[in-house]
């Protein structure tokens, strides 16, 4: 993150990874207040055993792509619409729009849930107990729904002609 | 890709797997007008052995997000601005703003390239090799902007004050 | 609809579906949780004698779109304007720039109850009483304006020189 | 048509109606420059036999939402991307954003071609020809994505890992 | 106006005409629930004396273009930021893109009272009185400013340096 | 106009003013680099005799503005899509929102011609000559487009069932 | 400032110059009701002693761009996001995009605050103790992330894996 | 600059500036293929003696925002119209939207000239020789105007009723 005020769209993060089971740290880092930290971080990523980074920022949101700059880890970017944001669309297009050679990953506004899955669905690649619970979550998406189905239907929701 | 007139822009992709030893297929998929191939494609694509798909579209892209859907593999998105787009931004919001559950990690307008660099940092996450190659690919981004300097310098660019 | 949540939006369709005397059922299905319900739901559609498809859709909408791939029955879509959605914009895009041959049927921002019309006048097409129902329905549009002239017009609102 | 330039987008409709057995009119009917015309033949096109009306129209294009107006019938949009156009995006929403009581159902941009075959689904709603029809026509655009796939693999594409 | 909700934007243009003593009347014209009205209003309007139309309407806002399309009167346009209207974006282009030969003279979003001073300024191109009333308003409008400086000034607020 | 390159689009305007017979006067004031000639112009505009004026502009559109805030004859403000501006967006946004006691007539991006046009509407408010050969311009418009219906229907053009 | 409803916003900036220790005035000058006073204040800012102008505006936003036109002093725009702007774009369009010779610095949405800071990265060019400031302000927004990053920590929060 | 193709727009800035007589020095550094070259670039932009820099960019236009995180230079950011750009849009966001306390002072797309004239009016606050050359530019740019006039009016053009 890249201030205190993004903590509550990113926490919906870590309430997913916790949910999985996957270890992680949450932390500010902001790319022009404190540019030696982003440096630092991004660098010795790798190295203290991080595999993926999620990174997000609203307004001219630059964390996802330089911390992908100075790290070959996947990066994911969140575009997070922050009051002074032009509806995030400012936050997206800074974060899309990356030169051949350094991509991010970038998923929807305020979607730090989704970026959370998705660095799931990464480490999952080579772990079959990932693979499993993700498979399972997926099921959990879907019986919710025929839940509500349910509920509706009971509560006089007119579902078939 | 969901149509022909998407292999000249995808096929960028092939080029940067090649480079990275990375073992694909590159296939057409459409999402409406081959839905069933799309259905099948996407729910056997952890079988057959793939780890991460690319799925790229112009217009109303909805290849990625629909093949997420019937997958749990990771899948990036690549926008493309076909002559119809408007610029590109009709398919960067139809593959960004996925609902919750079912990301798609989205890179820049017609940036095939990118999502396969993107591609091979997932796979890299468990594999010394593919690091290495990363890490050796970003060496090569470097020095290409470093030889352009050199060039530019020698060909009479004022670099210096 | 794709989530619960469109329900307040798309419930305006069955008010005026009903005031029409046309079945209908409502219901969920979610392109991206339940896919396959989806596919079941739309290649089903016709043989269960269901004429017209109303799909609403908030963020990437891809309800619309997808369902119209699996059926050859018209689609209406409805772009919702969700929290999380960019003013509607990206729903409106994801709808209706389909490919040649799957066209989506698509109307305003959180407009379902001009949806519930627009399927009204489809099956109008062969049906006298619902071609009348529709011309008188346009009366009450235009009574319903002069008797709000006539009201300004006894509250002192200058209506004439 | 509000304009013969409109002529050479348009005529992608006639190819499909043509296609489809369907028999039809195309005319230039100007909102702003023969009004009075456009209010005639909105009016009169009920009777005169007509039962779905497609009206395309670049800039501010209030030719489908005023047809619309006038008559009953199903009005098809079709946004044309003309020279002055902000990309299409200022027809689409002229088109898109109708009020309570008077939908247009609004296609992508220059999509003539899918307005004739939502035309197309509209008649079929109860005609078994036109419903078979439009099932061959979708296993004709699923053969024809087959097809390319033939040919790419002939020509050294790679398809399969 | 296009709708009763309207009023509220609308009435701004009344007090501004009402101040230049310009007589005027208010009424309510749906170019989509009430379009023979409005032809009929349109095609009056000079022969009953009216000199200048100011035509509000939010989201496919077709009434100044199309009133404009009955009468050669000058038509001022004010796109409304109703409740469905994407930030006004919409209706401004519905208004503006008009084809060559019949224009919208268009103001700013909800800029009612702007379109009561655009009219006055066109019946004043013959008028004296007008003419002189106008000169006095910008001076109001300047007294107004610097009132509004010697007010904070007094209130501690630094003017000077 | 603010600058040379303007002209192109501008000359519509001195086409339709020569076939109205409006006598006119078209020159060259930058608001950025000639900033006193313009502020001279707009001053002096009513004592000359000049009673419109249009003016045109592209990127940061200020000519029509600030013209405007200088007299209060009409000002009608030409949006300019030149190499640098952003689909025209950017002046039509620069124009249209003014304060309110300064509007700008805006029309459509490069609608020099409709300038013109609104311009005569605005002088024919008190002139029996002009309100003539405005409606006579109107039958021109029309009668065109019937022309054309009889062309295209002579050249094969299939214009009824 | 263009009107005293943007004071709330530009205040930001007169606290970091307080906080800079840089003398300034503030006060209203509107390019539209007060263009003479734009015009004299703009002209005579240099004369003055005033070394940067920093110009605030919402909708149309005129102001920086007319005072860069009549002083070669460095002017600094700040777009301002009030009631009827379309997000601040507006505002940012009328204020970057500048003809050549005659630039505006523009920063971010109502951020005045930056104004202030980029006015004070100007005058700090040859000045040796808001050099030093600047450099102390930096390791102030430092500190401050770092003091929230203890603070996260002490609450619970879990930064490290 | 970030990249070689900017060159071509970037090139403008010199020619403003050796037309000025500033010494400048133009060379690429990549925010995201050379990280720590632009790393070290900005931390020792200031003991080497640079005043004010200027960086180009496109697409997800971080080089600006990031060289001014890691000095306290004043930082003018160009946004570049490349290829795969959202009309420039998307770069503008990406200079514009930054934090409180790490302003870019952002010119027009493509506008490097005015990037130079910018920075030569900041150079100008404290430096007698430049304010002069900048009001000679002025007079310059004027000049080029009134010629452009007298030619026009050589040619025929209609300078006056």
């Amino acid at each position: 993150m890249g201030s205190k005020s993004d903590l509550r769209t990113m926490s919906a993060a870590s309430d997913v990874l916790r949910q999985f089971g996957i270890p992680f740290e949450i932390t500010l880092v902001s790319p022009h207040r404190t540019p030696h930290r982003m440096v630092e971080y991004a660098e010795n990523a790798r190295k203290r055993g991080l595999r993926v980074l999620i990174a997000g920022g609203g307004g001219a949101a630059h964390l996802p792509g330089m911390v992908a700059a100075f790290t070959t880890l996947p990066v994911i970017g969140v575009p997070i619409n922050s009051t002074l944001s032009i509806q995030g669309l400012d936050s997206i297009l800074s974060m899309i729009q990356m030169p051949t050679g350094v991509p991010v990953a970038t998923v929807g506004v305020d979607s730090a849930a989704n970026a959370a899955v998705l660095a799931t669905q990464m480490l999952a690649i080579n772990n079959a107990r990932l693979t499993d619970a993700l498979e399972k979550y997926r099921i959990t998406l879907k019986d919710r729904v025929m839940r509500t189905i349910e509920e509706l239907r009971k509560g006089g929701f007119q579902d078939d002609v």
